[in-house]
């Protein structure tokens, strides 16, 4: 797989977008990469984008799956925003260190576009990580607001639009199947 | 979960459009939802739409997850176009007794909008086929080409864009990666 067609060098796959089923597209794609028998990792940028559910359904692949919660949480609920920033630059040293390693062949940044938006780490820095990931190694980067750049970095990108969502019309937030 | 905040009688969700990630976003949902201990149903109606890295994922929820191949493959390959209808048609009458039922917390039909599209079943009996399900039971929908009438009955519509294909740029399909 991965490599044995075309892409021996791995892709770089973006979900950005406002709509529903970012995260869930790349748990998706961790669950198949892990049904192959590959090693993924998950690096969760946003404290909390993951629900109980799918840390449940993680720990039944927890010989190939790493998965780090590493962010705060939402900075507009922050009230310190020089400790939200380091645990942001802290964790993209990980993610770069991760994906340098070339131990996985998915490792997935979710919510990384987030850190890009608010200036806590450098974009350029983002994309020449990618760039000089080790072959065979995909990488899967979700979040709103993608710019242009990180897009033209990107070997697939798929933007979730809103079409309708259930909040706007007046049905409450449902645990399990909530995003 | 699922119904107790607001959605007793669950959500009907909508993946449509032409980018990637829409069966991949349900397998997310499901690997969620089985992570919570939920019984989940996956019906896949355009054979080959899953790969062999999510069915190697589900056997590890074999206790809670009923996985079904009913179709026989895209329609424009066929030569037996009557053959087509029919298994279309048994397919969609399994997926109404297996909403009916209410046993499943989550009923998965994926790429049931080719179906429809063709005018191999009857989106009003679509319609009133999820709009009847047992309360609690949440139903995904997923495939290309959903009716304004069909987003319309939707709790929740994404819609996934493709903005950029690697094939587009001459990368060829990864096994394990490919959606």
């Amino acid at each position: 797989m991965i490599d044995d067609v075309g892409g021996a060098k791995g892709l770089f796959l973006l979900f950005t977008g406002d709509g529903k089923g970012k995260t869930t597209a790349a748990l998706g794609l961790a669950f198949r990469a892990l049904g192959h028998g590959f090693p993924v990792c998950v690096i969760q940028f946003i404290k909390g984008a993951w629900q109980p559910g799918e840390v449940a359904a993680a720990k039944r692949f927890d010989d190939l799956l790493d998965f780090h919660v590493m962010g705060r949480g939402f900075t507009w609920k922050s009230d310190d925003l020089a400790k939200d920033i380091a645990v942001a630059r802290e964790a993209w040293r990980f993610a770069k260190k991760t994906i340098g390693e070339g131990r996985h062949r998915l490792v997935i940044l979710d919510e990384l576009t987030y850190l890009i938006s608010y200036k806590m780490i450098d974009e350029q820095d983002v994309i020449d990580t990618v760039a000089s990931r080790p072959a065979g190694t995909h990488v899967v980067v979700t979040g709103r607001g993608a710019s242009e750049k990180l897009m033209a970095a990107a070997d697939l990108v798929t933007e979730m639009r809103a079409i309708k969502h259930p909040y706007k019309s007046g049905i409450k937030a449902c645990k399990g199947i909530e995003f």
